[in-house]
């Protein structure tokens, strides 16, 4: 089998989900207008679409067309932009950049921040309803409803968001640090991969599959970005390496050392890649994301 | 006919939608306990859950049961007491009280507040989305989740903010102003309205006449809002009357007086009672409500 081309396909899955975005979410008029702006500047400033990507990979797995599921899997990236800049806001993070740009606040101010974060939550949900008026049974998209809602949530991603907060300035053990990182970033990529199988028509089994997949990943992804801090190079990152030991973070290397953070993240790329040993060629973008963790530069 | 009993009603339905709330939204275990802990802080602070019971009212004149109804109209407090958190913080009204009792920040710190905040705006569509599994066709769910999004997001509630955030010491019109309260309070009561109508069973002309009492329902709340602000008493507000002035909003008094803005209180009440002239002794609620607005106390 000849290598699969993971950089054109993610550039590709990428600039579908960027026009998709375009078109769904267009800037108003009237005096509201400036919301939707500021959404939109943090919305297009350079994100991977990473969420986005899983939602349709799963889908291609579960054998669907991807037509329909393009709006939730923007809905995703909404979901994603929102907690960004809330988490920058000076009460969260304090971050005055990322990737590179001033974060929303910097540019907007914060109430307008606050506002815009807001509104890309609520519209997300009716990106998510979409799929109905595609041929998607209307229970099933009632189901990718809840599945973003306990994802995005309190049992997921705000859920790791406040337990960030607890664990700030605090010595906390690894399992402590893993759980976090399961609600603030596994919970909501895990929730990405089930909600594209759903929407591609895939039964109980993959759907488990794509849990397990997207668990391991997001760990993977978690204990990696950790290392970048460590010793990614700042231009190709888009931040400051060591931002993390600087804030007090625990991080992976900081608990395990850098040796070791590189095992256990290899370790959990192997596992995601287990998860997909039933499926055929069309889980081959899935295995290729999991495997290019190992070798990420940014 | 004798006179409706509205403070009965409206204990009643209180309690009722107080009940419903105590069990749909627990606190979790776990680090993350604490952004359930201040989410509820804020739902249960005294809230007249105004929207909760237009929702009902809005079902009983559609004919249907309310049982099905209720996750729906506890969703929409838990919408308005997210906007009321964020919009207390101190980059946008930097409220400390609000019905007496200390703010959200106040209590649990800003960056707490915000994800409570995001909690229940988020965790408020599962219970949208809940009437399906209480017998109500999942098109109609749906049905509710968009207009629940085009009510409390940059089209309507979250529209209004950014509206108000534009016109702050700013001089505007009687239009702009009005155009403002029409999507910052007016969109998510109408929303509430016609989200109850749609999982009561309503049909169209019902759909548009829950629009339409909505519509004038929140512009005469707004107006004799302000007069109370100019002419209220403390202790039964819970708050400080002339805030509005030493913060230099623009009301209608402040735009129209006192006395033309009681008669535009009386002319919205009046249109709000002709939307519901079809309809029998259903309505009788909705028109209570509407009346008692011109002599409300707090």
């Amino acid at each position: 089998m000849p290598e699969f081309e993971l950089k054109a396909y993610l550039a590709q899955r990428k600039q579908l989900i960027d026009s998709a975005l375009e078109d769904l979410f267009p800037i108003p008029s009237g005096l509201q207008k400036k919301v939707v702006e500021a959404a939109r500047y943090s919305l297009f400033a350079g994100g991977k679409r990473l969420r986005p990507i899983l939602c349709l990979a799963a889908a291609d797995v579960a054998g669907g067309p991807i037509e329909p599921v393009i709006p939730a899997a923007c809905a995703l990236e909404m979901i994603h932009t929102y907690s960004l800049i809330h988490d920058d806001l000076p009460a969260m993070d304090n971050d005055d950049f990322r990737r590179g740009v001033p974060t929303n606040h910097k540019v907007f101010g914060e109430a307008i921040a606050v506002l815009a974060g807001d509104a890309l939550l609520t519209e997300a949900f009716e990106f998510l309803a979409a799929g109905a008026g595609n041929g998607v049974p209307p229970d099933r998209v009632l189901e990718v409803i809840r599945i973003a809602v306990r994802a995005s949530g309190y049992r997921g991603m705000i859920g790791g968001q406040m337990i960030d907060l607890e664990c700030e300035n605090r010595k906390v053990d690894l399992a402590t640090v893993e759980y976090m990182h399961v609600h603030k970033t596994g919970a909501l990529l895990s929730g990405s991969l089930e909600i594209g199988a759903i929407l591609g028509g895939g039964d109980d089994p993959l759907l488990k599959a794509m849990k397990n997949y997207g668990h391991h990943l997001g760990l993977a992804f978690q204990i990696t970005d950790d290392l970048l801090d460590v010793e990614g190079d700042a231009t190709l990152m888009g931040k400051t390496p060591g931002s993390d030991q600087a804030k007090n973070k625990m991080t992976y290397p900081a608990l395990l050392g850098v040796a070791q953070s590189r095992e256990a993240a290899a370790e959990h790329v192997n596992r995601a890649l287990e998860a997909l040993e039933s499926f055929d060629e069309k889980a081959e973008p899935l295995r290729a994301i999991a495997k290019y963790l190992l070798v990420r530069k940014a």
